[in-house]
Protein backbone atom coordinates (compact mmCIF):
# COMPACT_ATOMS: atom_id res chain seq x y z
CA UNK A 1 0.00 0.00 0.00
CA UNK A 2 3.09 1.68 -0.44
CA UNK A 3 3.90 3.43 -3.68
CA UNK A 4 6.68 2.71 -5.60
CA UNK A 5 8.69 6.12 -4.57
CA UNK A 6 8.35 4.94 -0.79
CA UNK A 7 7.63 8.27 0.60
CA UNK A 8 4.23 8.33 -0.53
CA UNK A 9 1.06 6.05 -0.50
CA UNK A 10 -2.14 5.73 -2.06
CA UNK A 11 -5.85 5.85 -0.10
CA UNK A 12 -9.67 6.15 -1.19
CA UNK A 13 -10.86 9.18 0.89
CA UNK A 14 -14.22 11.26 0.94
CA UNK A 15 -13.88 14.81 0.46
CA UNK A 16 -16.07 18.13 1.24
CA UNK A 17 -14.77 20.93 -1.21
CA UNK A 18 -17.32 24.10 -1.41
CA UNK A 19 -19.75 22.33 -0.43
CA UNK A 20 -19.90 19.31 -2.56
CA UNK A 21 -18.75 15.75 -1.37
CA UNK A 22 -16.67 13.49 -3.57
CA UNK A 23 -15.07 9.94 -3.26
CA UNK A 24 -11.48 10.11 -4.76
CA UNK A 25 -8.34 8.29 -4.46
CA UNK A 26 -5.39 11.15 -2.12
CA UNK A 27 -1.82 10.75 -2.07
CA UNK A 28 -0.45 10.57 1.28
CA UNK A 29 2.80 10.73 3.55
CA UNK A 30 4.18 7.32 3.61
CA UNK A 31 5.08 6.27 7.55
CA UNK A 32 6.70 3.33 8.18
CA UNK A 33 8.90 2.29 11.31
CA UNK A 34 12.74 1.97 10.86
CA UNK A 35 14.68 0.23 13.12
CA UNK A 36 18.29 0.08 13.80
CA UNK A 37 20.66 -1.81 14.66
CA UNK A 38 24.18 -1.79 15.43
CA UNK A 39 26.44 -4.27 16.08
CA UNK A 40 23.57 -6.42 16.71
CA UNK A 41 22.20 -4.96 19.20
CA UNK A 42 18.62 -3.14 19.14
CA UNK A 43 19.57 0.66 19.51
CA UNK A 44 16.56 1.99 18.59
CA UNK A 45 12.95 2.55 16.43
CA UNK A 46 12.27 5.69 15.10
CA UNK A 47 8.72 6.14 13.07
CA UNK A 48 10.02 7.90 9.36
CA UNK A 49 9.08 8.38 6.38
CA UNK A 50 11.14 5.66 3.93
CA UNK A 51 14.04 6.73 1.96
CA UNK A 52 17.38 8.20 2.74
CA UNK A 53 17.67 5.83 5.57
CA UNK A 54 21.19 5.17 5.39
CA UNK A 55 21.46 8.81 6.17
CA UNK A 56 18.92 8.51 8.78
CA UNK A 57 21.16 5.87 10.61
CA UNK A 58 24.42 7.67 10.46
CA UNK A 59 23.31 11.71 11.54
CA UNK A 60 20.75 9.72 14.36
CA UNK A 61 24.11 7.47 15.76
CA UNK A 62 26.38 10.57 15.28
CA UNK A 63 23.83 13.15 17.11
CA UNK A 64 23.81 10.68 19.74
CA UNK A 65 27.15 9.98 20.29
CA UNK A 66 27.36 6.78 19.49
CA UNK A 67 29.60 7.36 16.61
CA UNK A 68 32.38 10.28 16.12
CA UNK A 69 32.24 10.49 12.17
CA UNK A 70 30.98 8.48 9.55
CA UNK A 71 34.58 6.78 9.15
CA UNK A 72 33.57 4.66 12.22
CA UNK A 73 30.73 2.98 10.22
CA UNK A 74 32.22 -0.01 8.45
CA UNK A 75 29.15 -1.38 7.05
CA UNK A 76 25.92 -0.42 6.86
CA UNK A 77 22.36 -2.55 5.10
CA UNK A 78 18.88 -3.30 5.03
CA UNK A 79 18.58 -6.58 7.23
CA UNK A 80 18.07 -9.82 4.48
CA UNK A 81 15.31 -12.03 4.85
CA UNK A 82 17.17 -14.59 5.68
CA UNK A 83 18.67 -12.87 8.94
CA UNK A 84 15.36 -12.65 10.91
CA UNK A 85 12.28 -14.35 9.05
CA UNK A 86 10.29 -11.99 11.43
CA UNK A 87 11.02 -8.48 10.38
CA UNK A 88 10.36 -6.32 7.13
CA UNK A 89 14.09 -5.98 5.56
CA UNK A 90 13.35 -2.03 4.12
CA UNK A 91 12.09 -1.25 7.73
CA UNK A 92 15.64 -2.63 9.18
CA UNK A 93 19.44 -1.11 8.74
CA UNK A 94 21.95 -2.83 10.64
CA UNK A 95 25.10 -0.80 11.53
CA UNK A 96 28.42 -2.20 12.10
CA UNK A 97 31.13 0.11 13.34
CA UNK A 98 34.54 -0.31 13.94
CA UNK A 99 34.74 -0.45 17.41
CA UNK A 100 32.00 -0.42 20.53
CA UNK A 101 31.80 3.01 21.48
CA UNK A 102 34.34 4.35 23.79
CA UNK A 103 32.00 4.01 26.32
CA UNK A 104 28.75 2.35 27.13
CA UNK A 105 27.08 6.14 28.10
CA UNK A 106 25.28 6.31 24.72
CA UNK A 107 23.63 3.15 25.26
CA UNK A 108 23.13 3.55 29.01
CA UNK A 109 21.43 6.84 27.95
CA UNK A 110 18.85 5.16 25.56
CA UNK A 111 18.35 2.01 28.02
CA UNK A 112 17.90 3.72 31.70
CA UNK A 113 15.12 5.89 30.11
CA UNK A 114 12.19 5.84 28.24
CA UNK A 115 10.65 7.99 25.99
CA UNK A 116 7.51 9.90 25.70
CA UNK A 117 7.27 10.19 22.25
CA UNK A 118 4.65 7.70 21.57
CA UNK A 119 6.45 5.27 19.33
CA UNK A 120 10.15 6.07 19.63
CA UNK A 121 11.23 3.51 22.15
CA UNK A 122 8.80 0.99 21.09
CA UNK A 123 10.39 -2.34 20.84
CA UNK A 124 8.14 -2.95 18.08
CA UNK A 125 5.37 -1.83 16.01
CA UNK A 126 3.76 -4.87 17.18
CA UNK A 127 3.19 -4.45 20.58
CA UNK A 128 1.17 -1.11 19.73
CA UNK A 129 -1.14 -2.08 17.37
CA UNK A 130 -1.44 -5.29 19.53
CA UNK A 131 -2.38 -2.56 23.10
CA UNK A 132 -5.56 -1.42 20.99
CA UNK A 133 -9.07 -3.02 19.80
CA UNK A 134 -11.78 -1.28 17.85
CA UNK A 135 -13.58 1.34 19.04
CA UNK A 136 -17.53 -0.04 19.33
CA UNK A 137 -20.70 1.76 20.32
CA UNK A 138 -22.20 5.49 18.52
CA UNK A 139 -20.92 8.53 17.57
CA UNK A 140 -21.38 11.26 14.76
CA UNK A 141 -20.65 14.77 14.45
CA UNK A 142 -21.84 16.73 11.58
CA UNK A 143 -19.74 18.09 9.32
CA UNK A 144 -21.11 21.39 9.64
CA UNK A 145 -20.06 21.32 13.29
CA UNK A 146 -16.80 19.80 12.31
CA UNK A 147 -15.67 23.06 10.36
CA UNK A 148 -16.22 25.59 13.00
CA UNK A 149 -14.19 22.64 15.33
CA UNK A 150 -10.34 24.71 13.98
CA UNK A 151 -11.86 28.36 14.87
CA UNK A 152 -13.02 27.22 18.40
CA UNK A 153 -9.71 25.31 18.95
CA UNK A 154 -7.99 28.81 18.30
CA UNK A 155 -9.74 30.61 20.74
CA UNK A 156 -8.72 28.61 23.46
CA UNK A 157 -4.94 29.18 22.22
CA UNK A 158 -3.80 31.80 23.85
CA UNK A 159 -0.32 30.96 23.83
CA UNK A 160 0.03 30.27 19.83
CA UNK A 161 -1.57 33.98 19.57
CA UNK A 162 1.76 35.85 21.48
CA UNK A 163 4.06 32.98 20.17
CA UNK A 164 3.38 31.49 16.82
CA UNK A 165 5.12 28.49 18.49
CA UNK A 166 2.82 26.17 19.76
CA UNK A 167 0.70 22.29 18.68
CA UNK A 168 -3.01 22.73 20.20
CA UNK A 169 -5.13 19.90 21.25
CA UNK A 170 -8.59 19.84 22.15
CA UNK A 171 -11.63 17.57 22.46
CA UNK A 172 -15.16 18.18 21.73
CA UNK A 173 -18.49 17.16 22.98
CA UNK A 174 -21.52 16.48 19.91
CA UNK A 175 -22.32 20.23 20.48
CA UNK A 176 -19.05 21.73 19.72
CA UNK A 177 -18.48 22.45 23.47
CA UNK A 178 -14.44 22.06 23.95
CA UNK A 179 -14.09 19.27 27.06
CA UNK A 180 -10.30 20.14 27.38
CA UNK A 181 -7.88 21.95 25.23
CA UNK A 182 -4.07 22.30 25.41
CA UNK A 183 -1.10 23.93 23.94
CA UNK A 184 2.53 22.72 23.93
CA UNK A 185 5.63 22.80 21.72
CA UNK A 186 5.37 19.02 21.29
CA UNK A 187 2.35 17.65 19.46
CA UNK A 188 2.24 14.26 21.35
CA UNK A 189 2.13 16.27 25.13
CA UNK A 190 -0.79 18.66 24.10
CA UNK A 191 -2.52 15.21 23.31
CA UNK A 192 -1.23 13.38 26.04
CA UNK A 193 -2.35 16.67 28.42
CA UNK A 194 -5.79 16.77 27.23
CA UNK A 195 -6.09 12.80 27.74
CA UNK A 196 -4.70 13.43 30.93
CA UNK A 197 -7.41 15.61 32.03
CA UNK A 198 -10.52 13.50 30.96
CA UNK A 199 -9.32 10.74 32.73
CA UNK A 200 -8.75 13.11 35.89
CA UNK A 201 -12.28 14.23 35.30
CA UNK A 202 -14.04 10.60 34.89
CA UNK A 203 -15.00 10.75 31.10
CA UNK A 204 -12.32 9.27 29.37
CA UNK A 205 -11.19 6.51 28.54
CA UNK A 206 -15.03 7.56 25.96
CA UNK A 207 -17.81 5.23 26.47
CA UNK A 208 -19.60 4.03 23.99
CA UNK A 209 -22.76 5.18 25.21
CA UNK A 210 -21.43 8.73 26.22
CA UNK A 211 -22.15 11.10 23.54
CA UNK A 212 -19.65 11.96 20.90
CA UNK A 213 -15.95 13.07 21.20
CA UNK A 214 -13.58 14.11 18.70
CA UNK A 215 -10.20 15.08 19.60
CA UNK A 216 -9.01 18.32 17.16
CA UNK A 217 -5.48 18.57 16.62
CA UNK A 218 -3.70 21.69 15.01
CA UNK A 219 -1.12 19.91 12.95
CA UNK A 220 -0.39 16.73 11.45
CA UNK A 221 -1.85 13.37 12.33
CA UNK A 222 0.59 10.54 12.54
CA UNK A 223 0.68 7.30 13.89
CA UNK A 224 1.09 8.03 17.09
CA UNK A 225 -1.49 10.34 17.50
CA UNK A 226 -4.33 8.08 16.44
CA UNK A 227 -2.86 5.38 18.97
CA UNK A 228 -3.04 7.68 22.09
CA UNK A 229 -6.77 8.40 20.93
CA UNK A 230 -7.58 5.00 20.29
CA UNK A 231 -6.31 3.75 23.67
CA UNK A 232 -8.31 6.48 25.24
CA UNK A 233 -11.57 5.35 22.57
CA UNK A 234 -11.87 8.86 21.39
CA UNK A 235 -14.21 7.57 18.29
CA UNK A 236 -13.21 10.66 16.47
CA UNK A 237 -9.77 12.05 15.18
CA UNK A 238 -9.46 15.77 13.27
CA UNK A 239 -5.83 17.13 11.95
CA UNK A 240 -6.05 20.73 10.87
CA UNK A 241 -3.03 19.13 8.85
CA UNK A 242 -2.29 15.73 6.57
CA UNK A 243 -2.52 12.05 7.96
CA UNK A 244 -0.13 9.42 6.98
CA UNK A 245 -0.20 6.04 5.82
CA UNK A 246 0.00 4.51 8.51
CA UNK A 247 -2.57 6.66 10.70
CA UNK A 248 -4.82 5.97 7.89
CA UNK A 249 -4.28 2.26 8.50
CA UNK A 250 -4.61 2.12 12.01
CA UNK A 251 -7.70 4.04 12.28
CA UNK A 252 -9.72 2.24 9.64
CA UNK A 253 -8.14 -1.31 11.31
CA UNK A 254 -9.91 0.27 14.55
CA UNK A 255 -13.62 1.35 13.43
CA UNK A 256 -12.13 5.32 14.42
CA UNK A 257 -13.16 7.83 12.21
CA UNK A 258 -10.09 10.31 11.11
CA UNK A 259 -10.37 13.60 9.59
CA UNK A 260 -7.78 15.52 7.81
CA UNK A 261 -7.21 19.10 6.11
CA UNK A 262 -10.03 20.30 8.20
CA UNK A 263 -10.20 23.65 7.24
CA UNK A 264 -13.21 26.21 7.31
CA UNK A 265 -14.33 25.48 3.95
CA UNK A 266 -13.61 21.52 3.88
CA UNK A 267 -11.79 18.44 5.03
CA UNK A 268 -10.25 15.14 3.93
CA UNK A 269 -11.96 11.79 5.46
CA UNK A 270 -9.69 8.85 5.64
CA UNK A 271 -11.34 6.67 7.74
CA UNK A 272 -14.83 5.54 8.76
CA UNK A 273 -16.89 8.67 7.09
CA UNK A 274 -19.90 6.97 8.22
CA UNK A 275 -19.28 9.18 12.04
CA UNK A 276 -19.58 12.56 9.53
CA UNK A 277 -23.14 13.47 9.33
CA UNK A 278 -23.32 15.86 5.79
CA UNK A 279 -26.12 17.86 6.38
CA UNK B 1 13.89 33.26 31.80
CA UNK B 2 10.54 32.64 31.70
CA UNK B 3 7.85 34.58 32.16
CA UNK B 4 5.03 34.37 35.15
CA UNK B 5 2.71 32.05 33.43
CA UNK B 6 5.50 29.70 32.39
CA UNK B 7 4.85 29.00 29.23
CA UNK B 8 6.32 31.71 27.75
CA UNK B 9 9.97 33.66 27.94
CA UNK B 10 11.13 36.63 26.74
CA UNK B 11 14.47 37.65 25.03
CA UNK B 12 15.97 40.31 23.32
CA UNK B 13 15.91 39.82 19.08
CA UNK B 14 17.05 41.72 15.76
CA UNK B 15 14.34 41.97 13.45
CA UNK B 16 14.02 42.14 9.83
CA UNK B 17 10.89 43.77 8.87
CA UNK B 18 9.70 45.41 5.33
CA UNK B 19 13.75 46.43 4.74
CA UNK B 20 14.07 47.86 8.28
CA UNK B 21 16.26 45.81 11.23
CA UNK B 22 15.11 46.84 14.88
CA UNK B 23 15.72 45.45 17.86
CA UNK B 24 13.32 44.30 20.38
CA UNK B 25 12.01 41.78 23.01
CA UNK B 26 10.36 39.08 21.91
CA UNK B 27 7.69 36.69 23.37
CA UNK B 28 9.02 33.23 22.76
CA UNK B 29 6.49 29.77 23.50
CA UNK B 30 9.05 28.00 27.10
CA UNK B 31 10.35 24.91 26.45
CA UNK B 32 11.53 23.06 29.23
CA UNK B 33 12.17 19.33 30.09
CA UNK B 34 10.17 17.08 32.92
CA UNK B 35 11.43 14.17 34.40
CA UNK B 36 8.24 11.85 35.55
CA UNK B 37 8.74 9.47 38.05
CA UNK B 38 6.93 6.14 38.79
CA UNK B 39 7.04 4.36 42.10
CA UNK B 40 10.68 6.56 42.69
CA UNK B 41 12.00 4.93 39.28
CA UNK B 42 12.68 7.35 36.22
CA UNK B 43 10.17 6.92 33.68
CA UNK B 44 11.07 9.06 31.03
CA UNK B 45 12.27 12.85 30.18
CA UNK B 46 10.25 14.69 27.91
CA UNK B 47 10.82 18.27 26.29
CA UNK B 48 7.64 19.93 26.58
CA UNK B 49 5.90 23.37 27.45
CA UNK B 50 5.33 23.60 31.35
CA UNK B 51 1.52 23.74 32.40
CA UNK B 52 -0.69 20.93 32.96
CA UNK B 53 2.18 19.11 33.63
CA UNK B 54 -0.10 16.48 35.72
CA UNK B 55 -2.66 15.80 33.00
CA UNK B 56 0.33 15.46 30.94
CA UNK B 57 2.09 12.60 33.41
CA UNK B 58 -1.14 10.87 33.34
CA UNK B 59 -2.10 10.89 29.82
CA UNK B 60 1.44 9.96 28.99
CA UNK B 61 1.44 6.93 31.46
CA UNK B 62 -2.14 5.83 30.36
CA UNK B 63 -1.13 6.09 26.43
CA UNK B 64 2.02 3.68 27.75
CA UNK B 65 0.40 1.05 29.33
CA UNK B 66 1.18 1.96 32.60
CA UNK B 67 -1.83 2.82 34.28
CA UNK B 68 -5.35 1.70 33.46
CA UNK B 69 -7.19 4.54 34.99
CA UNK B 70 -6.74 7.70 36.63
CA UNK B 71 -7.60 5.53 39.74
CA UNK B 72 -5.04 3.53 39.15
CA UNK B 73 -3.02 7.14 40.28
CA UNK B 74 -2.65 7.43 44.54
CA UNK B 75 -0.45 10.23 44.68
CA UNK B 76 0.96 13.05 41.77
CA UNK B 77 3.42 15.32 43.13
CA UNK B 78 6.41 17.83 41.72
CA UNK B 79 8.99 16.81 43.32
CA UNK B 80 10.22 19.02 47.03
CA UNK B 81 13.83 20.47 47.10
CA UNK B 82 14.44 18.43 49.91
CA UNK B 83 13.59 15.40 48.00
CA UNK B 84 16.50 15.79 45.67
CA UNK B 85 18.75 18.56 45.67
CA UNK B 86 20.53 17.99 42.76
CA UNK B 87 17.26 18.63 40.94
CA UNK B 88 14.62 21.68 39.81
CA UNK B 89 11.08 20.74 41.22
CA UNK B 90 9.10 22.26 39.03
CA UNK B 91 10.34 19.79 35.98
CA UNK B 92 10.29 16.61 37.99
CA UNK B 93 6.72 14.69 38.61
CA UNK B 94 6.89 12.04 40.73
CA UNK B 95 3.65 9.46 40.68
CA UNK B 96 2.82 7.04 43.06
CA UNK B 97 0.50 4.03 41.30
CA UNK B 98 -1.70 1.99 43.80
CA UNK B 99 0.38 -1.30 42.72
CA UNK B 100 3.11 -1.95 40.24
CA UNK B 101 2.22 -1.96 36.59
CA UNK B 102 1.00 -6.07 36.35
CA UNK B 103 3.97 -7.11 34.33
CA UNK B 104 7.08 -5.61 33.83
CA UNK B 105 6.22 -5.17 29.44
CA UNK B 106 5.75 -1.33 29.80
CA UNK B 107 9.01 -0.91 31.34
CA UNK B 108 10.74 -3.34 29.45
CA UNK B 109 9.30 -1.47 26.21
CA UNK B 110 10.99 1.57 27.61
CA UNK B 111 14.52 0.21 28.91
CA UNK B 112 15.36 -2.14 25.89
CA UNK B 113 15.23 0.54 23.47
CA UNK B 114 16.42 3.74 23.04
CA UNK B 115 14.50 6.65 20.65
CA UNK B 116 15.43 8.93 18.15
CA UNK B 117 13.66 11.48 19.06
CA UNK B 118 16.83 13.77 20.03
CA UNK B 119 15.91 14.32 23.58
CA UNK B 120 12.95 11.76 24.76
CA UNK B 121 15.53 8.99 26.53
CA UNK B 122 18.34 11.21 27.70
CA UNK B 123 19.05 10.33 31.28
CA UNK B 124 19.11 14.63 31.98
CA UNK B 125 19.09 17.53 29.64
CA UNK B 126 22.77 18.51 31.55
CA UNK B 127 24.31 15.26 29.53
CA UNK B 128 23.43 16.99 25.95
CA UNK B 129 24.90 20.72 26.71
CA UNK B 130 28.04 18.58 27.89
CA UNK B 131 28.41 17.15 24.86
CA UNK B 132 28.71 20.05 22.69
CA UNK B 133 31.31 22.91 22.97
CA UNK B 134 31.12 26.45 21.32
CA UNK B 135 31.29 26.88 17.52
CA UNK B 136 34.31 28.56 16.52
CA UNK B 137 35.33 30.31 13.15
CA UNK B 138 33.90 32.39 10.47
CA UNK B 139 31.04 31.95 8.86
CA UNK B 140 28.14 34.42 7.78
CA UNK B 141 25.33 34.96 5.27
CA UNK B 142 23.54 37.73 3.52
CA UNK B 143 20.31 38.74 4.82
CA UNK B 144 18.78 39.08 1.64
CA UNK B 145 20.58 34.84 0.56
CA UNK B 146 18.78 34.05 4.00
CA UNK B 147 15.48 35.30 2.73
CA UNK B 148 15.33 33.53 -0.37
CA UNK B 149 16.23 30.07 1.04
CA UNK B 150 12.95 28.69 2.20
CA UNK B 151 11.54 29.04 -1.74
CA UNK B 152 15.43 26.88 -2.30
CA UNK B 153 14.16 24.64 0.08
CA UNK B 154 10.54 23.69 -1.17
CA UNK B 155 12.10 23.13 -4.98
CA UNK B 156 13.31 20.25 -3.25
CA UNK B 157 10.64 19.19 -1.39
CA UNK B 158 8.85 17.34 -4.09
CA UNK B 159 7.13 14.98 -1.78
CA UNK B 160 5.41 18.23 0.23
CA UNK B 161 3.87 19.49 -2.82
CA UNK B 162 2.01 15.53 -3.48
CA UNK B 163 0.74 15.09 0.41
CA UNK B 164 1.16 18.35 2.08
CA UNK B 165 2.22 16.34 5.41
CA UNK B 166 6.04 16.47 5.27
CA UNK B 167 8.95 18.57 7.45
CA UNK B 168 12.14 19.84 5.05
CA UNK B 169 15.34 20.13 6.16
CA UNK B 170 18.28 21.59 3.72
CA UNK B 171 21.89 22.73 4.55
CA UNK B 172 22.77 25.26 2.69
CA UNK B 173 26.40 27.01 1.47
CA UNK B 174 27.37 30.63 1.22
CA UNK B 175 26.35 31.13 -2.02
CA UNK B 176 22.26 29.27 -1.99
CA UNK B 177 23.63 26.16 -3.05
CA UNK B 178 21.94 23.25 -1.62
CA UNK B 179 24.05 20.66 -0.52
CA UNK B 180 21.85 18.24 1.36
CA UNK B 181 18.01 18.28 1.73
CA UNK B 182 15.70 16.00 2.74
CA UNK B 183 11.95 15.24 3.65
CA UNK B 184 10.10 13.39 6.37
CA UNK B 185 6.90 13.22 8.79
CA UNK B 186 9.25 13.78 11.71
CA UNK B 187 11.43 17.01 11.58
CA UNK B 188 14.53 15.59 13.84
CA UNK B 189 14.19 12.77 11.19
CA UNK B 190 14.89 15.37 8.29
CA UNK B 191 17.46 16.96 10.21
CA UNK B 192 19.47 13.58 10.79
CA UNK B 193 19.03 12.65 7.35
CA UNK B 194 20.94 15.81 5.98
CA UNK B 195 23.55 15.72 8.64
CA UNK B 196 23.66 12.25 7.61
CA UNK B 197 24.32 12.99 3.96
CA UNK B 198 26.96 15.85 5.08
CA UNK B 199 29.06 12.81 7.12
CA UNK B 200 28.89 10.40 4.35
CA UNK B 201 30.38 13.20 2.49
CA UNK B 202 32.98 14.32 4.77
CA UNK B 203 32.16 18.28 4.80
CA UNK B 204 30.24 17.45 8.43
CA UNK B 205 31.14 18.02 10.77
CA UNK B 206 31.77 21.93 9.33
CA UNK B 207 34.97 23.18 9.99
CA UNK B 208 36.09 26.79 10.95
CA UNK B 209 37.46 27.10 7.57
CA UNK B 210 35.29 25.77 4.84
CA UNK B 211 32.90 28.51 4.10
CA UNK B 212 29.38 28.92 5.24
CA UNK B 213 26.81 26.64 6.07
CA UNK B 214 23.06 26.96 6.72
CA UNK B 215 20.83 24.62 8.48
CA UNK B 216 17.21 25.43 7.40
CA UNK B 217 14.10 23.50 8.74
CA UNK B 218 10.38 24.17 7.61
CA UNK B 219 9.07 24.20 10.61
CA UNK B 220 9.82 24.77 14.43
CA UNK B 221 13.49 25.22 16.21
CA UNK B 222 13.35 22.72 19.33
CA UNK B 223 16.01 22.41 21.43
CA UNK B 224 17.01 19.20 19.75
CA UNK B 225 17.50 20.68 16.37
CA UNK B 226 19.72 22.82 17.54
CA UNK B 227 21.15 20.56 19.76
CA UNK B 228 21.25 18.04 16.08
CA UNK B 229 23.21 21.39 14.58
CA UNK B 230 25.72 21.54 17.03
CA UNK B 231 26.52 18.26 17.29
CA UNK B 232 27.62 18.88 13.73
CA UNK B 233 29.37 22.14 14.34
CA UNK B 234 26.38 23.85 11.89
CA UNK B 235 27.55 27.79 12.43
CA UNK B 236 23.63 29.33 11.70
CA UNK B 237 20.47 27.53 11.64
CA UNK B 238 17.28 29.21 10.45
CA UNK B 239 13.70 27.97 10.96
CA UNK B 240 10.27 28.97 9.05
CA UNK B 241 8.64 29.00 12.36
CA UNK B 242 8.89 29.76 15.76
CA UNK B 243 12.10 29.32 18.30
CA UNK B 244 11.49 28.18 21.72
CA UNK B 245 13.52 29.45 24.52
CA UNK B 246 15.52 26.75 25.15
CA UNK B 247 16.23 26.45 21.88
CA UNK B 248 17.55 30.12 21.66
CA UNK B 249 19.62 29.76 25.22
CA UNK B 250 21.90 26.84 24.09
CA UNK B 251 22.14 28.62 20.42
CA UNK B 252 23.57 31.67 22.35
CA UNK B 253 25.35 29.66 24.83
CA UNK B 254 27.39 28.01 21.99
CA UNK B 255 27.73 30.50 19.72
CA UNK B 256 25.34 29.21 16.91
CA UNK B 257 23.21 31.39 14.86
CA UNK B 258 19.57 31.21 15.48
CA UNK B 259 16.76 32.52 12.97
CA UNK B 260 13.20 31.94 13.65
CA UNK B 261 9.86 33.30 11.31
CA UNK B 262 12.03 33.09 7.89
CA UNK B 263 9.75 34.50 5.38
CA UNK B 264 10.17 36.04 2.27
CA UNK B 265 9.73 39.81 3.83
CA UNK B 266 11.54 39.22 6.80
CA UNK B 267 12.76 37.11 9.74
CA UNK B 268 13.40 37.23 13.85
CA UNK B 269 17.42 36.43 14.86
CA UNK B 270 17.01 35.38 18.29
CA UNK B 271 21.08 33.98 18.54
CA UNK B 272 24.19 35.73 17.53
CA UNK B 273 22.70 38.04 14.81
CA UNK B 274 27.04 38.94 13.89
CA UNK B 275 26.95 36.33 11.17
CA UNK B 276 23.70 38.20 9.42
CA UNK B 277 25.15 40.21 6.88
CA UNK B 278 22.48 43.02 6.48
CA UNK B 279 23.14 44.50 2.58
Amino acid sequence: MIDDDGMTGSRSVRRLRNGGWSETVDCLVAEEPLEIRVNDRRFTVTMRTPGADFDLARGLLFAEGVIGSADDIGAMRYCEPEDDADEIGPNLVVVYTWREPASDAQWQRNLISGTSCGLCGKAAIESVTAAVRPIAGEASISAGLLLRLPALLRESQVIFDQTGGLHGAGLFDGTGVCRAAAEDIGRHNAVDKVIGRGLAEGWLPWAADSGSLTLLISGRASFEIVQKALVARIPIVAAVSAASTLAVDLAIANNQTLVGFLRETGMTVYANAGRVVAE
